[in-house]
């Protein structure tokens, strides 16, 4: 396999911003990827100085995003950086990441992809055009227990999926941090910088894309009822959503984060004619499988039983516990794979790492889930019709 | 304190009925309650062979319920039977219930309570005028670690409830067994013996006893998604709602007779302003609590640490597992007291057992769900009115 | 089949003994069993008003063992009871036992069954002569998955035993409860009635008899540290053990009761040449069955897929647990099938209930293990030569 | 903070060599590390092939540890490394650490760390003399939860420890996987290569390293029972302990390679006179404490009511999991601050690592253990009389 180190750069991802630390560390944990340019912050300050504590090269250490992508593609195409990795908050996302796709960099960028469909669209009409690779992280997707479950159900393991329940769940905005100098805070419940969804932008997006993921089906329409209880915060902190799916199925999808105690307590459970199946992300090492009249079976990372997209993204051996660092490392390095192949705009299904399209259909279910909510939490229909490989 | 045994007649609970044998040894296992009379089954010759297999007295093994309430009645006070144990289906529980409310009698009564809120209303005046106990099998709510959460609710320990999760998850309806000659599924699925409801009425209805059981909510409106997933059944075999609550809670709702691998699982979150707890019946005897900013705390069975209700609730010292069987005679042993003390139509708070009007809002809550369901799954109106002590 | 109610008496279980209100309960709950008659404390007195207080009938409430004892022979023998349960403590086991057992009653007795391996010996031999049913209430071996486990060795699904570790873990006794009036405290700390061993007897006993129950092995020799933490205590509160099996196998068994937290934490793990099992008696409704290069399975109770020994030894479906008193309950039910069936001095192993050669080797286990912890902790001979059916 | 990258040689850890990869992957991840030099193979061209496949700069993949002894040492010692990562079967430990240690450098050594005490003395001496910080990866007790556990031990939480229960299950080699030519069970097995102790000196000394880091106490006597289970084998697969700690602390120590479905079952229970813990490493994110009369508690990673040590050795949000590879990475960073300290021999206690004393009590442990097991499974003396900073 063709394994040569890729370059990345970064935007975003500065001082007091934990998601940075955590690509950074991904991208290059088993050491397929070089972090060797950055513009890390919006403001050119304190863009050089979280730089020069990540120890950037002051050459490739850039002030802004703007300046990077100018001075990077300057330099001759063997030192230029291979990627690019956008992790600044959600409202920049668009801009950033057009720019470079436009000039042909891979891109590997944040979740909730964009603001509005519109500007989805004109990503992927970007991407398209560029044939560039664009990743965005949805990491839950990238834990190997999760691609045995997705696995699973290809298989028919559970027959007919007839029912999903999926739910994510936190507590760290049962109070109104944001006004404590909570930087994530503070952007997380700014509609300015998040966009229209606040706890189902966040996190109930991830849920979304995990039952997409894993069960393969797809929302037909959804009935929402979104909260803000929090009083005086902008942005919902609680989302119950009922789900019907095109095939018959039926399902909850919750995202909560006033839930005191509950961590980042991320749930599928999925139940087909044949059984079910359950995985929990704060326990992320086994999947539990209930098949129809015999004992209930959990499948443990590591084993030769499991299936091979399992087996390729672990890197322990059974009973040495890997996590969120790992299963976020798996969506780089499938993104990095594509890279190296030159897999382009539709490579997603291929290299297995959520793609653009995924990313758009985010964005679509945030929006269907606000309507909703904002129409006296009516049934709305919520099917998203775009293709990959179809224009934009 | 006045303890003196009673005597329990029973309808139903004869050959093949294993909640009939459940009520009996509920009833019977603190040794505060003789089984002495019964009409076991809807045909005589059933029911006095059922009443022989568990050792009835041939003079008080009833053909018919009709029998026995009228033989029973021509006894002497000291004699007669203190109350009535109904564990028939559900279409007959009114006309059986009525009868012996009106002659006097209390009853027990397993749920849900009757077909229609114009029957409980009905059955609420009769157990008014007749001045009689009433207790409605709910027996989750009869679960020591139940009662302490309720305890810790009415504390404040949780603060301003906000959100509500209530599950109830089975998978044995998950095919058309009610085919194979199987007697429970057979009426269950029938609407003419279960009523409106399926998967919502004998199991959903436990679930909102449940939440108002422990956190004193009432709802306000639901939104309700039903369907028979099993192609040819009669009723509802899976339910998901949205729910409000009249204090600003939101919630979830969800039954399913679908979710194979599941077998009784009902479970309970809350979350408040303060902090969260969570209950599961399959493994009743501890309650999670999650303080805010503070260690999750696991309260078990049996220590000097819990309330008085849960104390009181408790048989066996830490550690030596209770469960379902003693649940349900809690119920008994709660109803059987009120009866001692001649607590008359309204001694379910009291005495701590759910009575007639907590049956009568479980119909309620059954039909508005049914209703939501068939009007396009909107929100509807699910209030209940009524108040204990008010003309119904 | 036979199953005529069995009439019960009852010696020990007074006011303040928890266990002789489980023993009551569980003999009776399943309506196979009448509670007739009693001598339920020491002291003529309180026994009269523990007896009263249970509803004994004044003609069959005696105030001693001895009058019991020739009263109840003085009855007709279909009104005599068919067998005396015997609760009180240790040091009382074997008068009462061996003279019951002279007069040809069926005895239940609790564990462990008398104070030295010479009482047991007579005591087998007694129950020889008299072929009288005699049953130990080692309720542990009573729990349907525990059954379950027993039927998977036996059926060489875990292969050839290697490893057994077996762990019976309390807290109740770290501090010195004893002198504050706690009375269980006070006789299970007191070498007059419970004879050499502290918790190595109580607790320790149940651990040696469910790892014989389950694999079936036979103890070789053990090696054993045994001490006493609490100051001024009496007896061990804490003992752990190497020990060796005749097969070859090599485990631990260790008993405490001063691991605060703990509640009644019996464990038993065992390994063999083809898998592993493990069980726990804080959740007995479960067994982990782990087969070799599989995934783990859980084996539930009320499920089909088991074995017939667990489905004859419960009550409810799946998903309703069952416990403590039911696990209890079917020592009885096993007990007084052999009283019905006349099964004579050897039914235990026909009949499923531990017996009177079960009890003697429990008694063997604990000289063993003081002897072994008084010799320096060497290693001690532990085998158990006697067989059943031969002479003691 | 002095946070200049440190420059890592590595000492085996080629390809087939699973640990090698976690060494390299856990110094780097936190990019305070950098990998510039190797000889990762006892065969040069091994060695050179691994070096290519892990991006080595050719200049610095040497063919053999000495060769790049040599070389190191003639760089500027800007360039040279700062440090050698160990990570070859155990027999190549003593002679590679000493001539690195001899030379001035920094190492770090996987664990057991040398054959014998003689050749643990000799390296302490080494040590001692050069003034160097030398590191043992007792990778377990670099989990911030066990780091908890040892801060709520020094404060008392616990009381007096009485009783402490540590196990290691693994069930990897219960079959002669060593003929199968699998790389890891062929040098495991080998007493050439792993030294006197098999499943002992594998994982039975990262037990014993866990006690003893989380508690402080320190073993008095052990009495062991090493059995060999499968045939042919050459070194034990399954050890079992008691313990007696110098304080009157009783414990038990197990370990064993033939569990079959245990992975990698590390779990350490230890109780004093106020309380117990409980902790897991197959799920690490969490510690039970459970103090006297009070609601077991659950401590979570990432929380702010841990202690700082538990802060400091966190990079992710609560509810984010970390596992295996943070714990070791936790131990390079300790490391890693004492060589930039220039902490010298003595840096363990203070830099929070296992350093060179730790791995000779491993040593002495292992020794003892097998001591006794060979002396007829007698009580042994185990103390450990070596004193930091006192000559070895």
């Amino acid at each position: 396999m063709n394994t040569h180190k890729l370059r990345m750069g970064m935007v975003g991802g500065g001082r007091d911003a934990f998601i940075g630390a955590v690509h950074r560390t991904a991208a290059c944990m088993d050491g397929r990827v070089s972090f060797v340019a950055g513009a890390l912050s919006s403001t050119p300050e304190k863009a050089l100085a979280s730089g020069r504590d990540v120890g950037l090269d002051d050459r490739r250490n850039y002030g802004t995003w703007r300046e990077m992508l100018e001075r990077e593609l300057a330099l001759p195409q063997d030192q230029r950086i291979d990627f690019v990795s956008i992790v600044t908050p959600n409202d920049t996302h668009f801009p950033v990441a057009e720019a470079f796709v436009q000039a042909g960099f891979a891109v590997v960028c944040d979740k909730p992809l964009v603001h509005t469909s519109q500007q989805a669209a004109a990503l992927i009409r970007a991407v398209q055009r560029a044939e560039t690779v664009f990743a965005v992280t949805y990491n839950y997707s990238g834990y190997p227990m999760v691609k045995q479950a997705r696995h699973m159900v290809e298989q028919g393991e559970l027959g007919d999926i007839r029912k999903v329940i999926v739910e994510y769940n936190q507590g760290w905005l049962a109070d109104k941090i944001e006004e404590t100098g909570q930087k994530q805070a503070q952007w997380r419940t700014d509609p300015a910088r998040s966009g229209i969804g606040g706890a189902i932008g966040d996190i109930g997006s991830h849920a979304e894309q995990l039952v997409a993921y894993v069960t393969g089906l797809e929302i037909d329409g959804i009935c929402a009822d979104i909260t803000t209880f929090v009083p005086g915060r902008r942005l919902d902190d609680d989302a119950n959503l009922l789900v019907r799916y095109t095939n018959g199925a039926r399902g909850l999808l919750f995202a909560s984060q006033i839930c005191i105690g509950s961590e980042n307590d991320l749930r599928l459970r999925a139940w087909g004619t044949k059984g079910g199946i359950e995985w929990r992300q704060e326990e992320p090492n086994h999947l539990v499988f209930r098949p129809e009249g015999r004992p209930e079976r959990i499948y443990r990372r590591g084993n030769d039983y499991l299936c091979q997209a399992a087996k390729n993204n672990t890197r322990l051996p059974f009973g040495h516990p890997e996590a969120f660092i790992e299963a976020f490392a798996n969506v780089y390095n499938a993104a990095g794979d594509a890279i190296r192949a030159g897999a382009g705009a539709d490579g997603g299904p291929k290299h297995d790492y959520p793609d653009v399209y995924d990313g758009a259909r985010g964005v679509h279910f945030i929006e269907r889930t606000v309507a909703s909510s904002e129409r006296d939490q009516k049934w709305t229909d919520a099917r998203w019709t775009m293709r990959r490989g179809s224009d934009a």
